[in-house]
C-alpha cells in the first residue's frame, strides 16, 4: 500500500478524498485524512477500509512529524500560510508534497532542498491557480509547436452560482470566501498590457472597465481584470506578448452594481465604523452620505451616484434591504468592508440546494505564417450538491491526480513547481475530462482591440 | 544678552530670524542661525550686530550638544522627524525650545521631564498648526465665558497664490511642498462630524464633497475635508459637539478638476510605471486610458471620465500641456504620483515676482439663552516676495514671537504644549496684528446644516 497523507479536511477536500478512497483498491492506496477536528476527517473518511482519520494539529510539532513520516506523499490542503512547516518535513523525510496554493517565497526557497533529494513539490494544481495554468499552457505549447508565436493572451475565471440556483437580481451568491469577494481589486491599481502598452486601472474604475464575454449555452459574462496581469508572463515564455490580460468573471452588470460601495467608500477595511454596533442597515449606508435634515437616505444615494429613477440597479439595493432602519447589522468596532460582508451574507448566502458553478474563459492570439489568428477556450462546471461543489471538484481533482500520478512516478521532475510542463498537464487534463472538466475550444477572428482587424 | 540659537534658516525662517534681529537691540538678544548649510545661514544674518551664522550638521552630537549648551532657548525650524534628538538635549541642558511641528509620540513623552526641569515646549506654533490653534481657542473661550455651549466648528486653512499673481486656469500654483499636494487626502477615508452623526469620505469622494465660503474682498473659496477632522475633539474641549470639520482651502473649481487626477488614478504613489523614463506626457496620460487603434486620447478621457465638450475643466488640462506627444516627462522608475508633481510643477511653480497668500477661516456655533447663534471669523495673510512669503510670515512670527514671551517669562506654564491657553494665545495674537495678521469677525445666522434654521 502507498501511504498517503491529507492534512485539511474542509470543503475543497471533498472531491479530492472520494477520489483517492475510489481508487484506494485499484491502485493499493492507503489514505490518512487529518484536520484538527477528528470529526470533520471521520465525516470525509467515512468509515472507508482504505482511510483513517486523525487529529492532527499542524503546530504540534511532534504529532506533525509522526504523520509525515508515516507516509509516501502529502497533500496540503492547509490555508496557505501554514503550507511551509510542511514542506520543511517533507524535505527532511523525504516525501512529495502537494498542494493547490500559489508559491510563497518560503515554498520557493526550498526548491533546491527538494530537487536534491528528487523530490516533486507540486503547488498550484487547484482550480484558479491550477486549471488554468494547465488549459492555457497545452494550447500555448501546441500553437508555439505549429509554428505560431503569440500575441495575445486574456484569462478568465469566475466562481458563480448555477443557473438554476440563480435566484437573486445580482446574479451572484458566495460560493467561495465573501472576504475575499468584498475586497477584491484593493490594494493597487491593476497592471496589464494592451497591444504593447503597459495599462493602469485605479480601484475606483475597477469595477467599470469590464470586458465582455460570452459562452454557448451559458450566456454572458463580464470580467475585471485582476491586479496582476503579468505575473506568469515569463512562466508562460509570453516576455514579448502583446496584450495580456487576466480577469474575474462575474454575470453581466453585477461590476456596475458593485461600483456603487465602490464609489461609497463601503469596501473600505481600513479603518473602524465609530458605534459600528448600533448600526442599522440605513445608518451605514447614511455614513457615507452628507447630512441632510430633510431628505431621505435614498434620495440622498440617488443623488450622490447619479442613479437614474428607472435605473435596474437601484433594485439591486433595494433586495439587499439596504435602507431598513429597523434591522441591525450586529458587528462590534467593524470596519465598512466587515459590515458590508455580513449585509450581503444575509442576502447571498447558498440555500441548502443551491448549486454552484465554476467558470473559465481564455483568448490565444497568434500569428502564423504572417496570419492572425485566434483560439478561444472555455470551461464550465456545474456542482453537483454542496458536498460536490463545482469549487470542491476543480480544486481537488487536478489535486488528486497529480498525487496519483507522482506516487505512479508518471511526474517525475524534481522540485518546486507549477502545473506548465506537458509531462504534468497532458495526463491531469485528460483525465479530468471524465470527471466532466472539459475545455471546449472554437477557432474565432482574431479581433485583438482592433476594429481594423475584423474579419481578418 | 539672552542667546536664541535656531537651528534650521530655511525659507519659513525668514520672517522669524528677521524679527528676532529687529528686537535684537532693544530685547537684548543674541541669535545664533544655525544650518546644515553655513552659506544659508549666513544669508539670513546678513552680518546683523547681534547675530551669528554657524554650520550645524544636528546628527553631529558634539556639534549640536555645544550649540544647544551656548543658548538660552532654542527654536527648531528642522523637518518634524529632527526634533526629538535636539529636544533631548534642551531637557539635558535645561533649555527651552519652541517648534512649529506637530507633537510627536516622542516629543510628547519628554513632557513630564520637561515641567520636572521648569521647561516650556512649545509647539505646533506655526500658521496650521499654530495660529488655527490661537484663533479657535480664543473665540472659543469667550464664547464659554459668556455662557455659551459650542455646537458647531468648523475651520479651513489654505495656502494659495495671491490675487494678483493668480495667473492660470487652476488659480493654483506651488507655495509649499508640491508633494504634499499630489498625495492629499490618501490613506483613509476623511472622517468628521455633521449634525452629530459620524461622517466618512472615501478618497474616490473626497474632491466632489466640498464646502464653499466667501471672505469679503477676496471672493469664494471651496474647501475639501482633512483626513481627521476629529483630531483636536478633546483638546480643544468639544467633546460633545455636534459638528466638527476641517478642511484645506482651494479656489473655486480647483477640487472638480483635480477629481480628474483622482479618477485616473495620477495621483498613485503606491507602485512605478513601466518605462517612466521614456513616458511623454500624452504617454502618461494614455497609460490610464482603454487601448483604441483609431481614438485620440482626448477623446478616449472625454468618455471616461464625461467630460463634456464645453465643460470648462477641460482647458485646465490643456493649459498643462498634458496631451503634449513630444514632452517628455523625464523621471526614471517613478510612480504616477511623482510624474503627474513633475508636470504640474512646470505649470505652477511660483515665478520671481509672485506672491503667495494664506487664508484662513473659522465657524463658531454656539448655543446661549436657548438661542442658537453663530461666528465666522477669516484670515487673509498675502506675501510681500518670495523672501517674506505669506507662509513664511504665518509660520515664523508666531514661533519668534512665543519665543520672545518665553524668555521675557510671559509664557511660563512648563512641559510640551501646544498654543491653547489664554496665557500664550491672547499676547500672541495680539502681536500678530501689527503684522497685518488679522481676524475679522461677524456674527452670521446659525445655520448648520439646517435650512429650518434660517434666519434662526
Amino acid at each position: 500500500m502507498r501511504k498517503i497523507l491529507v492534512i485539511g479536511a474542509g470543503r475543497s477536500s471533498s472531491s479530492l478524498i472520494t477520489y483517492l478512497l475510489d481508487k484506494s483498491s485499484t491502485e493499493s492506496l492507503h489514505v490518512t485524512v487529518a484536520d484538527v477536528s477528528l470529526e470533520t476527517a471521520q465525516r470525509k473518511v467515512n468509515n472507508h477500509p482504505n482511510a483513517i482519520a486523525i487529529a492532527l494539529d499542524i503546530f504540534n510539532e511532534k504529532e506533525r512529524v509522526e504523520a509525515v513520516q508515516a507516509a509516501d506523499i502529502v497533500v496540503s490542503m492547509l490555508p496557505a500560510r501554514f503550507h511551509i512547516e510542511v514542506a520543511k518535513d517533507c524535505v527532511k523525510y523525504k516525501k512529495h508534497m502537494v498542494t493547490a496554493s500559489y508559491v510563497s517565497k518560503a515554498m520557493e526557497a526550498l526548491d533546491q532542498q527538494a530537487k536534491d533529494n528528487g523530490l516533486v513539490f507540486m503547488n498550484e494544481i487547484g482550480v484558479d491557480p491550477g486549471i488554468d495554468h494547465m488549459s492555457a499552457m497545452q494550447v500555448i505549447d501546441r500553437i508555439r509547436d505549429n509554428g505560431g508565436k503569440m500575441i495575445l493572451f486574456e484569462s478568465f475565471t469566475g466562481g458563480l452560482v448555477a443557473p438554476q440556483s440563480d435566484t437573486n437580481l445580482w446574479n451572484y451568491k458566495f460560493t467561495w470566501n465573501p472576504r475575499n469577494v468584498v475586497v477584491a481589486g484593493q490594494g493597487g491599481a491593476a497592471k496589464f498590457i494592451q497591444e504593447g502598452t503597459y495599462k493602469y486601472i485605479p480601484y475606483n474604475r475597477l469595477f467599470r472597465r469590464t470586458e465582455f464575454l460570452r459562452i454557448e449555452g451559458h450566456g454572458s459574462f463580464e470580467a475585471y481584470a485582476n491586479r496582476d496581469s503579468l505575473k506568469y508572463r515569463s512562466v508562460y515564455g509570453l516576455d514579448d506578448i502583446l496584450t495580456l490580460y487576466r480577469g474575474t468573471m462575474r454575470r453581466i452588470g453585477f461590476s456596475r452594481a458593485w461600483n456603487m460601495f465602490v464609489q461609497l467608500g463601503m469596501t473600505d477595511d481600513s479603518y473602524i465604523l465609530e458605534g459600528s454596533e448600533h448600526m442599522s442597515y440605513r445608518d451605514f449606508v447614511n455614513a457615507f452620505l452628507p447630512y441632510s435634515p430633510t431628505d431621505s437616505v435614498e434620495l440622498k444615494l440617488r443623488h450622490y451616484l447619479k442613479i437614474d429613477q428607472d435605473d435596474i440597479i437601484w433594485g439591486k439595493l433595494i433586495e439587499l434591504d439596504l435602507f431598513n432602519a429597523n434591522k441591525k447589522v450586529g458587528l462590534k468596532d467593524a470596519t465598512p468592508a466587515q459590515m458590508l460582508q455580513k449585509i450581503l451574507e444575509a442576502s447571498w448566502t447558498l440555500d441548502p440546494n443551491d448549486k454552484d458553478m465554476i467558470v473559465m474563459y481564455h483568448k490565444f492570439g497568434y500569428e502564423v505564417n504572417g496570419e492572425k489568428r485566434q483560439i478561444d477556450a472555455n470551461m464550465v462546471v456545474l456542482g453537483d450538491d454542496q458536498t460536490y461543489t463545482a469549487m470542491a471538484k476543480t480544486v481537488g481533482l487536478p489535486v488528486a491526480i497529480a498525487t496519483l500520478q507522482i506516487l505512479n512516478k508518471k511526474i517525475t521532475t524534481p522540485g518546486v513547481q507549477i502545473p506548465i510542463s506537458k509531462e504534468v498537464y497532458t495526463p491531469i487534463l485528460k483525465e479530468l475530462e471524465e470527471y466532466g472538466i472539459i475545455f471546449k475550444e472554437q477557432k474565432v477572428p482574431y479581433l485583438g482591440y482592433n476594429p481594423n482587424n475584423v474579419g481578418g
